[in-house]
């Protein structure tokens, strides 16, 4: 990246029969931008804060004199009536940001800063008569220079390179076209899945806020946030892979980068860099691998991307193991790794066994901590030949019948039948051993004692074994998906949201780990976690229960609970990772919202299980599984260089089935729309019934 | 410690002639308790915040429920009208804490805090009549509880440690009394040395604020402060040492388990761990050893503490090398391992080599960093056959002496002949090499180039060798140490300070490292460095120049300058780590106060060397060295168990010189009062002259 810019296009107009006299602030802070590199030479920084000021812009150029080759600056259009940067000096001694000096004063200094805390402040006095309107375009930039073209003067900083980008929105006119260019962007990023439903709290999330959630979770992971400092663990193996799967649809090209890049940090063995940093594509030592759900989030992400495009070259591409080229592999190999990572690591009830951790980083049946301040997932023993894992289990099924399938695909029956062999195998441990009467087991501990079951004294059931078995079909036949979906009901459901266990743990158990440390209704102790919930809505649409499906997806969509903001409290439009429990003191708080793996399940739940448009190998599958009072809808969907558009005509109120599909007015027989080359518009009828 | 608090005891008066309606808020911030711990884990720190409530008492239990057996709390003496423990909902939402909502509209809300950022608040309505005064007891406290019994019930803190604390500051009489007791003993340390002159500035800085900021930076290092997040990077080896000069006549037992504890984390070679942490007492490994200057620091060390207080047994406590027991040598031999580390790591000038960098930590001659982030110390080959320090060569012969005569007092005349044999040699090479014709060079960089010369185009004249080389007597006869003085105060002298070099670098140096990164007159780059304009003052005392070297002492006295605090802007009795040079925009600006060296050696050069009192190996040395206008002084001096009343006379307004001594009305010979056992009281008058 040479250079970047934010611009704020700020329209003034004065509504009253007066003239008006007004003072207007800018403000930027600058203070971060090292503090960020290096939280514990905070001492340094205080030193090293520099600015520079040129007519309306103010640049700031902390650590640009030696190894930094970029600087940032704050500019507007305007002539200014003052300028401050030195915010000690701006906001006065002893003020909050609340209430500037500066501001109450009408009176910025002209200060410069030197060290502390730099910022960029501007002062436009300006009068407005009655009915008049002004204009203002505020940029906020960053430029990088050639280091050995860095300087303009002996200690003055080269600024072609803002010079041009102010000059790009030098006018209201031109940042109007910016943010019109904009629009055009996301609109037709948003336009390749649109609904019109009944129901506006589909219609928003959906065409809008849900989609956006996923490329926000896509392009951060969980990496830098509001919730964390520095640039703290990087990217998740695992949250990666899952944030694909409501991602793909948008722009196939970055998914297919971003799967050869996790790809890369797996091992030879299959297991996985739990983390990566994203800039260096490299894994993170510090928390290294054994969390052995990781390997087959992998082959979701890939099938989820063959199946949206259709592109089997992927499977040919040349990957390495754990960075190094040397030990490259067709990414059909990572595959086959992946799913025999857990063949090759099973436990004393022939399920997978769970390692430091599976999906629910707080279970930590491996680790045994004591001591204040270690992390709970990689302290003591950590890994261990006992411990099992029936969610592992669950996933293994779902992921290990879909990796038969692209073996399928691509005529390595020799990888298929492997497969489907041992997928068979898993799917009867689970039924052996990892069911528990009215519900599935969570796990065995270190001692093959049941984690889950009514046998516990707290934690008796918990969520992930029944959305995940079900979601793979584990029990469908048997009746004991119906059974696992209704204890959720009877035993963790509440209006806010599905609980991840109950009851909840009411002290630290040492066999069990972090999930024990959190206060009962909090996080993974019995809160309702976001990420899981849909889950068990798409686990309902498997069993054909739309109805109870669609209530698991209001209870917590943000646009459906903006009516209670006051106890749900994060934003109205964004999914945020946890909701309190009933065990919680504020039952219904929500925290941690926009990066959160919740937001492309949700999106897999409500556009594949509920609305029913399922990418597959051969074409776009239509499976709806909605409310009976849901009514008819239509969807647009763009796939593969096509642009389907499908009515949904439910005239009786089913909850699943499709009675018949037309494609183009021909009857088609089944549900599967398949790709006809050349064709660049599908229209779909479908009735369900 | 099981248990600590701090009390605040509050009088409110009303002095006006009518009755007056108060509500008194009180507010403590518990949330930064875990964010410490654990920064990057913020996001779970947000979920596990809990609070107890038991009458006027906010119990703190963030984390108690797992591993943490401890809590904190903060209570009143009186019953309260209401209060708060959610610091969004006392505040309101988006306030700072400038204007809380609670306060604005006098009404605690009694909110419970889960999770978020606990606080503790306390609302009392009071009414008090014309001249009437209440009085209240605040206490934050902090208790500890066994592991086994750590519940009074399930999920209810066991309290008796917390009550037990509140018990004995439970009315003002007990706070008062606890208050009482504290002054006791701070009157008792600082009595172990006074003056009494006609400088209140002096008066005032030797005989409360210097001690007290000796006294914290002995605790603390600059291991945690302000200006440093998280735990930091502990003690440091350089820095503990040069502390405890400052220190070790105010509890010279603590100085004594001090030396052993920064001994221990030498390597056997000599060198060591550029810092440790306070708590295990361990090296850090992340920067290691290399620090060329650090071996000979301990020697300084001991040496103060033996002179302090005779006691000759630490040299036979046998302490371990590397914190490995097996490797434990007695201490003499650490000093000798330190002394040898020199004699064998000398470059091509016969010169100390560098290493990764001696006190100016900032000088990196080994380095050659190009990546912003990259630490300047340790990245890149760091350490070399090369690069040297005259620094380091002015400290050998000081400290290496020192160390002669340590072997001499012990009779280990093979080490005191080897070392004076070395140091003359050292001696030779600061003369054949070391001198620039005007005054001493700074070093020699990787490729042999000088650092610190009039060749030089910037950096031409560094602070440090003329401090350390004149201390160490290095040129005093030859006339050198005098040019060089004069050097430093034509070259580098401002109204606010000497700077640490000039002229200031204007760009980055790959050869010099972090030193050219910062901005010219900040830090290394030409800031005024408190910690070493004391090296200069007491070297100015070396050729008695005692006008010159008071005139120094005054340029950074907070006291003296406390007129100028819209300037000098840090606190007006305690040193900052920096001022400001003439190069910076704000000249006279100081930067991070409190925990630096300059704490110790104003304190050894004002009692020592200004004021003249000097321990030594056989009883105090009495010379004086200041301005001729000083006139008369008095000192009381506790030293070896006894008190030494002492009256400086100076009736001719001499800068330096004794010209009789007379103990207990007998006159002694030279100007050194010998120790005299069982003698508890010493009644000295000096006449200089």
């Amino acid at each position: 990246m040479d250079a970047a810019c934010e611009i704020n296009h700020l329209k003034l107009k004065n509504t009253s029969s007066a003239k008006k006299q007004i003072s207007l602030f800018s403000y930027v802070e600058f203070c971060l931008w090292n503090a960020i590199d290096d939280m514990n030479n905070f001492q340094r920084n205080l030193s090293i804060g520099e600015v520079e000021i040129e007519g309306s812009t103010i640049y700031h150029k902390t650590e640009y004199r030696e190894r930094r080759n970029h600087y940032s600056f704050f500019s507007v259009n305007v002539p200014v009536d003052g300028f401050d940067t030195s915010r000690d000096v701006f906001l006065g001694a002893g003020n909050g940001n609340a209430i500037p000096d500066a501001v109450r004063e009408k009176k910025c200094r002209g200060s410069v800063a030197s060290g502390w805390y730099p910022i960029a402040s501007h002062q436009i006095n300006l009068s407005l008569a009655p009915g008049e309107e002004k204009e203002f375009v505020f940029v906020l930039g960053y430029c990088e220079n050639p280091e050995e073209e860095k300087w303009e003067s002996p200690g003055v900083i080269r600024k072609d390179g803002a010079h041009a980008l102010l000059a790009r929105f030098a006018t209201p006119r031109q940042a109007e076209a910016a943010f019109a260019q904009l629009n055009e962007y996301w609109d037709g990023l948003l336009s390749r899945f649109t609904v019109e439903s009944g129901n506006e709290h589909v219609n928003r999330m959906v065409n809008i806020w849900n989609q956006y959630q996923c490329m926000v979770t896509f392009n951060m992971s969980r990496s830098a946030s509001y919730y964390e400092s520095g640039t703290g663990r990087g990217m998740g193996f695992r949250d990666s892979c899952q944030d694909l799967l409501g991602f793909v649809h948008l722009i196939p090209e970055r998914a297919r980068e971003r799967i050869l890049d996790i790809a890369a940090t797996q091992f030879e063995d299959g297991s996985a860099y739990h983390q990566y940093q994203p800039l260096t594509k490299k894994g993170n030592l510090d928390i290294g691998s054994g969390f052995n759900d990781d390997p087959l989030w992998l082959i979701a992400a890939v099938a989820a991307y063959l199946k949206e495009t259709g592109d089997f070259s992927i499977l040919d591409e040349v990957v390495p193991f754990d960075n190094r080229p040397e030990l490259a592999q067709p990414l059909l190999e990572h595959l086959y790794r992946s799913f025999r990572y857990t063949c090759t690591h099973l436990g004393p009830h022939k399920l997978p066994l769970i390692g430091r951790a599976d999906w629910n980083d707080c279970l930590n049946l491996n680790c045994f901590s004591k001591e204040p301040g270690e992390p709970f997932q990689t302290t003591g023993p950590s890994e261990g030949p006992v411990a099992e894992s029936v969610f592992i289990a669950g996933m293994f099924v779902k992921y290990g019948r879909e990796f038969a399938e692209i073996c399928h695909q691509t005529g390595r029956t020799d990888y298929e039948e492997e497969a489907l062999r041992a997928t068979e195998q898993m799917y009867q441990s689970v039924l052996d051993a990892g069911w528990d009467g009215e519900w599935f087991l969570r796990a065995y501990d270190a001692s093959s004692e049941k984690i889950g079951s009514k046998e516990c004294r707290e934690g008796q059931i918990y969520i992930e074994p029944q959305g995940f078995c079900v979601m793979a079909g584990i029990g469908v036949e048997e009746g004991l998906a119906e059974k696992a979906l209704d204890s959720v009901k009877e035993r963790l459901d509440t209006k806010y949201g599905i609980m991840i266990l109950q009851p909840a743990y009411t002290q630290y158990y040492l066999n069990l780990g972090e999930i024990s440390s959190y206060p009962p209704g909090y996080k993974e102790n019995a809160g309702i976690f976001c990420h899981n919930n849909p889950w068990i809505s798409i686990a309902e649409t498997v069993i054909g229960r739309g109805d109870r499906a669609f209530e698991i997806y209001e209870k917590t969509c943000p646009s459906c609970i903006e009516h209670i903001s006051e106890i749900h409290r994060t934003e109205p439009y964004v999914y945020s990772q946890m909701i309190a429990g009933a065990d919680a003191f504020y039952h219904g708080e929500a925290k941690n919202s926009w990066l959160t793996g919740t937001a492309a399940w949700t999106f897999v739940n409500i556009s594949q299980a509920i609305l029913g448009v399922q990418p597959d190998y051969d074409g776009l599958r239509i499976d709806p599984c909605v409310p009976s009072s849901f009514g008819s809808f239509r969807l647009i969907r763009k796939f593969r260089g096509s642009t389907y558009y499908i009515d949904v005509e439910n005239p009786d109120g089913v909850q699943k089935g499709v009675s018949g599909i037309s494609v183009d007015g021909k009857e088609i027989a089944g549900n599967l729309i398949p790709v006809e080359a050349g064709k660049t518009e599908y229209h779909v009828t479908v009735r369900m019934g």
